[in-house]
């Protein structure tokens, strides 16, 4: 009997090696990416006043029911957060005037969501996002379609598509319609349409937001049709010829920066459920990962911390669900099995010179190559048992006849070779095979 | 009037860019250093069950005030980690038999108290752990010097010093002076040497631990002395003769891997309060700021997991108080001021062409320089005040002369200078600048 059962809570999770390093590829890839558009990290707290968290929503919204919030010892309201887009209003409340606009940021943080759990969703999970704030410009909103192919193709994914709509052209033709005062109502229904098909979603626009058959049926027209439709029936519209222009600018720029027509496609029902976006929307499916939904969303808004200031904080940006993707690839054995960062495997033999072996261990790394070495000197069959488990690519031997000999014995434990080389050249040969 | 006042709890803060990315370039730096030695990442949750975070700690422990603790939705009784080692135990009681040992992980995680904020110092703070765990041998604690050597050598610090000891030596000679019973009130004692001085240590060592005047005295004896004194003195004890040796080893193969003699020392009144630790204990001073105490500690303890697991897991390592480094950096103004990740910044002329704008950036971003493109059609002036802001290093300029003449100016922002070149060339006078 042990004292307390170690165990985590329920939608919570470990992250051992093999995982650990694939979130942390995942996340040094998504800030390298950020970071070569000029997006600048910042942090905020973890833990946050509740009523700065929560300010903006309704008291009954579902997001109250989710959200870790509790009184700390100084008899606080407090809570964790639980996206990353209220710390960043709250943020660009504070420091905006400092920092001058435009203001491009990044940010990775995990965000706490007591939600019912599902196959690939935690109550703990980390998000990347990334805005540009203090500015209207179309070119903002054309560089977060970049930054997100971009992405993508650096993760190594190749067949996905970034598909982009814009609130003006649904919001214009919703007035041109005449059922504007209906549109956020009609945007949460659209926002259904991939999940729940036509046929629910006109049951919808009709039973719940109250439209007539025949508006329903033309707001479905409308999320079926193409950018041109749209124009010749609706281009007249000041928001609907604003958005489409837009729209088509959007399409121009990011195929004169080769990003590949299959990749980035205008789906005028992308709509975001959410209030908050007034331009161009956008999200992201993984052709191979359908089942999984959008892994990249966001889109451009008017106003982003009008709850904390009176300065109008225009921007564009999108959020990563990193920890939702990496399920997903983990899921579909996309993660890799290797569990140590260090290439380099090193043997410790019995009388083994521990001052020589750390010297070579030091030689190699030197040499840019990672390297570990074994700390017991045990059979040498369980020490490359251990090797081979842990994913190593290199075995470096020096036992008794190779000390007389002054040589070294390197294996290549993925094509299962060895070599018997010169001390001298250990380094060489131990990067030509991780090199190759 | 805003709806609500934007501001953060006492004691937390936010990273604006400039602070962020010189937070992001310590994980880097220690990342990489942890990975060239074959510790693998892990992560685990902020939030944990209460029992299992405190189960250790004693009722009326400081920590009990300190933690962050809460029921949450479920009824159950949580806490947010207030440290990496309790976590770190935890995982290790329930994957160490899949994973196996030697198991050589790091760990970078916030974790929470809320304790009284002074300079420096945060109830939210990063720290970085590394452990090896599953060995006895004296290879991995000699590595937790060298790691730790090498982190500061590769964070920019030339004048710093690892001070090590040994609670084999320690607890050994108490025992041989029979005092051994008292050996934790001692050892905490012992700890404040460097704050207190030896005055109010020998008191406390009599009035609070209760020895005798004569048996605090040899205690402070003990620790102002060096290795060879005691392997004289107390050499014959098994305890003392194994920790010196450990300790000799030690010294030797780090001086044959390269560490300076001046950044490594035995200095035995180095005790570490912790009743956890059992041998080699370590702490790391910076010459330059002595005031903020050790900021990279740790030790080898025989258990780490006793709580949870009846597999006994010895191991060795240290953690980096990586916020409270940063905190003192930036005190003594060692953070730079650029807010940018990207080295290049690109004005936008009113009728500028924004699909050729847009190629020109993704050209130098292809050679590997990130690049700002700047929204708006505002004056150049205004731009480029943006760009000194900023501290971009590079200004790629494309005005009206400049289209017709099929050239770029490219300003070096640092050295006030600037070049006409031929568009073909602009990529590679930028880098010329940046690696310049």
């Amino acid at each position: 009997m042990v004292a307390i059962e170690p165990r985590t809570l329920k939608g919570f999770r470990d992250f051992p090696p093999a995982l650990a390093m694939a979130r942390e590829h995942l996340v040094d890839t998504a800030r390298a990416v950020y970071r070569s558009y000029g997006f600048a990290p910042i942090d905020t707290p973890a833990l946050e006043y509740a009523d700065v968290l929560l300010g903006k929503l309704d008291a009954d919204a579902e997001i109250q029911r989710q959200i870790y919030r509790f009184t700390d010892h100084g008899g606080r309201d407090v809570a964790l957060r639980f996206d990353l887009t209220v710390p960043f209003a709250r943020f660009a409340a504070q420091h905006v005037a400092q920092l001058g606009t435009p203001f491009k940021r990044y940010h990775v943080g995990s965000v706490w969501r007591g939600e019912n759990t599902q196959a690939g969703r935690y109550r703990e999970f980390l998000q990347c996002d990334f805005d540009t704030i203090g500015t209207t410009s179309n070119l903002a909103d054309i560089e977060v379609v970049l930054v997100v192919h971009d992405l993508f193709v650096a993760l190594g994914f190749d067949r996905f598509c970034v598909r982009v709509s814009s609130r003006l052209v649904l919001a214009g033709v919703l007035d041109a319609l005449g059922i504007a005062e209906r549109a956020p109502g009609i945007l949460r229904s659209v926002d259904k349409l991939a999940k729940q098909g036509p046929d629910a979603v006109h049951a919808e626009l009709v039973d719940k937001v109250g439209l007539e058959a025949k508006a329903a049926a033309a707001v479905l027209d409308l999320v079926g049709s193409d950018l041109d439709a749209v124009a010749v029936d609706f281009g007249g519209h000041p928001m609907v010829g604003d958005g489409v222009a837009r729209l088509r600018e959007l399409l121009a720029v990011a195929a004169a920066a080769g990003v590949p027509a299959h990749r980035l496609r205008i789906d005028l029902s992308i709509s975001r459920g959410l209030d908050y976006y007034t331009g161009t929307v956008l999200e992201t499916f993984l052709d191979d990962l359908p089942t999984i939904g959008s892994v990249c969303s966001g889109g451009r808004y008017d106003d982003l911390a009008g709850l904390y200031t009176k300065q109008s904080l225009p921007g564009v940006g999108a959020s990563l669900g990193l920890d939702r993707l990496l399920a997903a690839m983990e899921e579909l054995g996309l993660v890799p099995t290797a569990a140590t960062p260090a290439p380099v495997f090193v043997a410790r033999f019995p009388g083994t010179d521990v001052a020589e072996l750390v010297r070579l261990g030091a030689e190699v790394r030197a040499s840019g190559a990672g390297v570990e070495l074994f700390p017991d000197e045990r059979k040498l069959g369980v020490q490359l048992a251990y090797a081979e488990k842990r994913g190593f690519k290199v075995a470096v031997l020096v036992g008794p006849a190779e000390v007389i000999a002054g040589t070294v014995k390197v294996k290549d434990l993925g094509a299962r070779t060895e070599a018997v080389v010169a001390r001298a050249q250990v380094a060489d040969e131990v990067r030509r095979i991780c090199d190759g």
